[in-house]
């Protein structure tokens, strides 16, 4: 039979296929809240854990995203809506791949979140929202980042001279300030086992 | 103990971590090639193939990608360029969550494609020229865009009135004028052996 004969035919590999061979539902974990609030931190603790329980996940932060992907972007409010806009579609696809996102920004305003919420499934986004007082994170200042805005060096600062606009419905609160980092991460790790997004391998 | 006095840490899941517990070596492979050469067919047949064995990928197409994060880009040169600096930076951030990227776009300039696998380390980037016969695509013309091409209601139409430039050292070169679907695919799957990136599994 020549190849002209040949049907040519999409062969689909769907979610539920690559859900089905990597034991779990894909969703993607929106970490958000003030810099500082311990973001970063968090979600690398979960990703561990989930490592560990044998998922697959990808962690989205500034380390993988700013420099690449949205390298081309600065600080204006165009720029900063692209810049959620481009995470929100990527993280979209690698949960289209079966994978358990970790997205790690500030993303201060409630549209933007809403946003990236109606790209996906229903379920499939879950707000973390890291409620770590202020003065929290201005005293742990890991980047020393608060004290140049106090001091004006940085305009237009999460918290100092630019709104944080706080969850209304955000499905999980992580309070940092009274819970260690083992204790957070596990109260994730609780919710997605909670709602069947995870479940046991037979050999593990 | 107080939660402040907890040495905030990043646990880092790595691309090593992840190729492990997938039991492959992730890679771009990056179909490249005139429209309607089969480049989205072959792609569509090895991921298949792929999933059936127990691999981890993801196809990165116009489909999930041209209304999505690239939505926002025309098709002028400026657009065209970005489009595919894009499409390659996202292709990385798949490698390094341990996936088997494909990728099928024209992506006629060897300038845009050799940028895409300077983003990856060597030998990550998989070449794969789809060496159709333009009159062999023309007639395929699955879309019709041929037919609108020549009768001048497309513009800058690859292969018609906009060059394609044909890969100096593909990795892969595939003929399907003259092998069928499932040839083409076998010869891919056989690259990624041969050359390491995919290894069995105990159990598959």
């Amino acid at each position: 039979m020549s190849a002209k004969n040949v049907v040519w035919h999409h062969h689909h590999v769907t979610k539920e296929n690559r859900s089905s061979l990597k034991k779990q539902l894909p969703c993607i974990l929106w970490f958000t809240g003030l810099s500082g609030a311990g973001k970063s931190t968090i979600a690398g603790a979960v990703e561990h854990k989930l490592f560990e329980l044998g998922h697959h996940t990808y962690l989205l932060d500034g380390d993988n995203v700013r420099h690449g992907l949205n390298g081309d972007l600065g600080f204006s409010d165009e720029d900063r809506v692209e810049n959620i806009r481009r995470i929100g579609e990527m993280a979209k696809l690698f949960a289209d791949a079966g994978i358990i996102v970790l997205s790690a920004f500030i993303s201060p305003f409630r549209a933007d979140r809403r946003m990236v919420r109606d790209f996906v499934e229903e379920n499939e986004f879950i707000e973390v929202y890291m409620d770590t007082p202020l003065s929290e994170c201005e005293q742990r200042d890991p980047k020393g980042l608060y004290r140049k805005a106090r001091a004006g060096q940085i305009k237009n600062f999460t918290g100092i001279d630019s709104e944080y606009e706080v969850p209304i419905a955000a499905e999980i609160i992580i309070k940092t300030a009274e819970n260690s980092v083992e204790q957070c991460a596990d109260q994730i790790i609780k919710y997605l086992k909670d709602n069947d997004l995870i479940f046991s391998k037979g050999n593990v």
